[in-house]
């Protein structure tokens, strides 16, 4: 184990398939990578149908008494492959400068970089461990959150989190990602009284209230953004009345709006106010809050990375926000939390690949941030 | 034959069951009715798939040469009968003064009582027709147009034609139609561009632009109504999406819209209208028009019906343009045309039922309007 190449590593995890939720072969195959470097490993299974049960690891190797605790987080399952592939999706394979297989990128070569760096640190530098979910592609529900649980009960909360998420864009180091915007989705709907279209004073068409209320809504201009944050903003993603008559008014008219948000609004004043405007408009909303924004303003963490990214690529990261949500918004609850990780130009597409040589540099960029974070 | 009660007729006519398309019994039933008048009968089948092979009847009895020509019009189809009747419904039966059944209204009982009428009315008045579609309920494609093609053929214009459709309201002899909105539907799409709701500007969100069309559809003001008729009136009738999807920007946002109007407008008219405010906002438009509005306006032969309604029921009846369409809106390019019959209340309802009183009055009627009708 401890003279296999990163790549060696990641073609390991890539050839047990993992498709969300993963089980089983995946998390031994990690299991065998952390044991022998000291790791306690500790394997459960969480969670109920609908979203469960979920398989989740949390390896810790504790530093000195009082010594400083970094934690790597991340996720073995993957998204489906889908069709069209050069190669068999879950058979690792090179090919030139490239390895190919679903998650080489997202996020297994990332997860392959963090043993790699992790092997070369004393235990005397201090704590370390590895927050590894089988379920971040899917509901989440007893993913990273069944881990912090775990986490707490083995008081051992971390001073730092780096998440393994490949941010970078055209070149490994151009970005990371120190917050998130949060998210919450609304189902609305107008009821009205069904009729003949003949005879429209004997109906009552819903739909015009739910036009109304979707011209409100696309309106609002939620806020100009922030130093560190994109605006918010506002998407209508369906429209529902499924009425195949045409001389018939419906009684029901429904859509559905999903809000990405600044560390400027909350979940919560975003559905009180998305109930009050549907309200207005003689309808109901049900709001789910998927995530709430978070930030790890840019500080002492974001240069320990910045620092390392510099000194392995020449590249200064942008600190970004943007994006989809990932358990960084989970982990933000217990301390400064920046994600950084491979190249997503083909992450959950096919032909998924990774340039080789990224994964040795990646490795050094991780050992770089685990060091200087223990050593603050 | 020559004995039976309009009663009689209307159960005879009833007990052939005949959801739309009709064919078969209920137009050998009226067959053996009318040949025993002197009518020369024509039962022909008209149409292909999908809205066709259609049954319908043509038969005429001409008058002395130049003598005028007076249509009855109507179909012996049904609505489906749908679930919970009290008695079955292709089983006429009688309790207390009313004659249950489907169609009592809705038109067999009319069509009985046109009968009854002109059994009495000498063949020396003039020439009398019965213009008898097996489907008026459907797609009316087969229909009174392949009666009307037949009509042309055997030099059969009417000069004036009364369609006996259930146009009373709270007593028989309340309203007459004298005319018919026009109708237009209209299928919207707005097309855009898939993506991620966290990635807003790699996506065109078409929805929001559908919504702005809808908006500005919703308040047309078309008109302020005429004299005869109400104002035009749109009623949106269906959204649909399909994202089921919440952090999905869908690709394709449809809406469906249903214009009754009068005529101020043309269904060309509004065509174009539609499709210049669905483009405006970014989408198409594909509008189909079911029929234009017509007016027979008040004159000799609403006259004359409203005088037959009054010397058999004491009232006046409305000249009405409002509910939805019927064949009149084809007839309308023969002669003029007013539609009258018996009370609506129970059409298309179960218990479907007539009070057999209002059967022989309606006979009455039609006799009187029938004569009046040749002798101008
Ligand atoms: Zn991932
Ligand atoms: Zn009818």
């Amino acid at each position: 184990m401890s003279d296999k190449t990163p790549a060696e590593l990641a073609e390991a995890l890539i050839a047990c398939p993992s498709v969300t939720p993963a089980t089983g072969a995946v998390f031994a195959c990690l299991e065998d990578m952390l044991a022998p470097l000291g790791f306690d490993v500790d394997r459960r299974i969480s969670g109920g149908a609908p979203d469960g049960p979920v398989e989740n690891l949390f390896a810790i190797r504790r530093g000195p008494e009082g010594s400083r605790h970094f934690a790597f987080a991340g996720h073995v399952d993957v998204v489906p492959p889908g069709e069209g592939w050069s190669s068999a999706p879950f058979v690792p394979e090179r090919r030139g400068e490239l390895l190919y297989g679903r998650g080489a990128v997202d996020m297994k070569g990332a997860i392959a970089a963090m043993v790699a760096a992790v092997r070369d640190i004393p235990r005397e530098a201090g704590t370390i461990s590895f927050v590894i979910t089988g379920d971040e592609e899917g509901p989440a529900r007893f993913g990273t959150l069944a881990l912090m649980d775990r986490m707490r009960a083995l008081d051992a909360i971390p001073d730092l989190c780096l998440v393994g998420e490949p941010t970078s864009v055209n070149r490994l180091g151009d970005m990371m990602k120190i917050g998130r915007r949060g998210s919450v989705n609304a189902w609305l709907e107008v009821a009205g009284v069904q009729g003949h279209v003949a005879y429209p004073h004997l109906a009552d068409n819903p739909v015009p209230r739910l036009v109304a209320m979707l011209a409100e809504l696309d309106a609002w201009q939620l806020d100009a953004g922030t130093d560190w944050f994109q605006p918010s903003n506002l998407e209508i993603t369906d429209l529902d009345v499924g009425n195949p008559t045409t001389n018939l008014i419906p009684a029901l008219a429904k859509a559905r709006i999903s809000i990405r948000f600044n560390n400027l609004h909350s979940g919560a004043s975003l559905s009180a106010r998305i109930a009050e405007t549907a309200a207005r408009h003689g309808g109901a909303a049900r709001c789910v809050i998927s995530g709430e924004s978070f930030i790890t303003e840019p500080g002492a963490f974001s240069a320990i990375v910045s620092d390392a990214v510099k000194a392995e690529t020449g590249l200064e990261p942008e600190a970004s926000t943007t994006g989809g949500t990932s358990d960084a918004r989970f982990l933000k609850d217990f301390c400064p939390v920046i994600e950084f990780g491979l190249n997503n130009a083909t992450m959950h597409k096919r032909d998924e690949a990774v340039v080789l040589a990224d994964l040795d540099t990646l490795a050094r960029i991780y050992r770089r941030v685990a060091e200087a974070g223990l050593s603050r």
